[in-house]
């Protein structure tokens, strides 16, 4: 289910979910090296940073997806994240300390993209899913853990017309699971995307460059000394 | 875990998925009789039996929630289904014959409305879910199931920080989920609940009346028949 190595399966459907990070356009070109046609979905849930949403806008039209779609899910009204308020997103933390869930985690976000992925992909016929979860150099989310990744197919096999009526099987890839962020780059590399578009940071300044200081930022620049390829990210710091 | 009779618990936070309709109305009179507070959802996804959300908010004011939050979800632009779209939706349909899965299927509703539960339980501090999900008098959905409840729960207790840092379980209440639907007015009427407030039609007309041929309507028609208690419900036909 989760093995980094896949065959390339017959052309057919897939949702990719795109929010315009490295993770989420690495894992469109591999659905795309895998042989779908991708139909990318980007969640508008209120997020700070949106510089994100336009970033997925141009990756998707660049990588050539079929279709584009931008949801709208009205998570700021419900608070308890730093994404989506204006907590302030933590700085300069020592990634190393993954046990420790920060406010940047965003209540059952996953669960809520990856079933919409559920419902346009039943619409579609489209049962692959892919989702850039990571369980390596992320920030301690528990909806990027395999197990529950397995925990979502198996409940989604049971859920809709198109499992129990018809002879579909929901299929969660999760391709970059378990890699590193410099393998993530190192992959996105050979297939030749260009990682200028994406945008990671969870506190840009308003004209969209990166702070340099938040998990996402850190794991970042770390990602590509790491992959030993330069970075063409603009850091304020 | 779905079972019918349930002990009073100590007074907590409870989310009730609430549509306006008998089961979920229901529903929300158990989770108070359990001792719970309150915490209502009702979902705005582009239903077209818009009434609902008016019934919705007549009950939760009624019934004295804590809060109640209607949440909108974009999924008419998704289309699949007859409530959300211009597809007429099913008339006279012998409501016997439920394993054909009718055209008023929302592709993956149940795990949206779920999840968004999730989302907002989890910042409120409320692991109990209501949900009036029926696997008897119901339309044939795949996501009304007792196992699709089981593998959902299953997947929210991996997926939130609450869940998997604290000490939290997440618990799905279906407590419907094995009455039909004269057992289920029959409870309703012994707490008291004016099902007059309650809609049920997926068709109405412009003024609100129940179309009286939906399978929603069958079924409430039915329902009220066969509990032996006069249906306050104006229909049509």
């Amino acid at each position: 289910m989760f093995s980094k190595e896949m065959v390339i399966k017959q052309k057919n459907r897939a949702i990719v979910l795109l929010s315009g990070g490295i993770d989420s356009t690495t894992c469109l070109g591999i659905a795309k090296e895998m042989g779908f046609d991708v139909y990318a979905l980007t969640v508008d849930y209120g997020q700070r940073h949106r510089k994100e949403l336009d970033s997925a806008a141009k990756i998707a039209q660049i990588m050539g997806v079929e279709e584009h779609r931008i949801m709208k899910l009205d998570l700021r009204s419900l608070g308890g994240s730093s994404l989506t308020s204006d907590l302030s997103v933590p700085k300069e933390r020592e990634i190393s300390s993954i046990s420790e869930i920060p406010s940047t985690y965003v209540p059952a976000r996953n669960t809520l993209f990856l079933s919409l992925a559920l419902a346009q992909g039943e619409v579609l016929g489209a049962f692959d899913i892919f989702i850039g979860a990571n369980q390596i150099d992320f920030s301690g989310y528990p909806d990027c853990r395999e197990e529950y990744l397995k925990a979502f197919e198996a409940m989604a096999n049971l859920a809709l017309k198109a499992t129990v009526e018809g002879k579909n099987k929901v299929k969660i890839h999760a391709p970059l699971l378990h890699m590193t962020k410099a393998e993530i780059i190192k992959k996105a590399s050979s297939l030749g995307i260009d990682l200028s578009l994406t945008h990671s940071c969870y506190d840009p300044s308003p004209d969209g460059k990166a702070c340099g200081l938040c998990d996402s930022c850190i794991i970042r620049k770390k990602g590509f000394i790491e992959a030993n390829i330069p970075d063409p990210t603009t850091y304020i710091n």
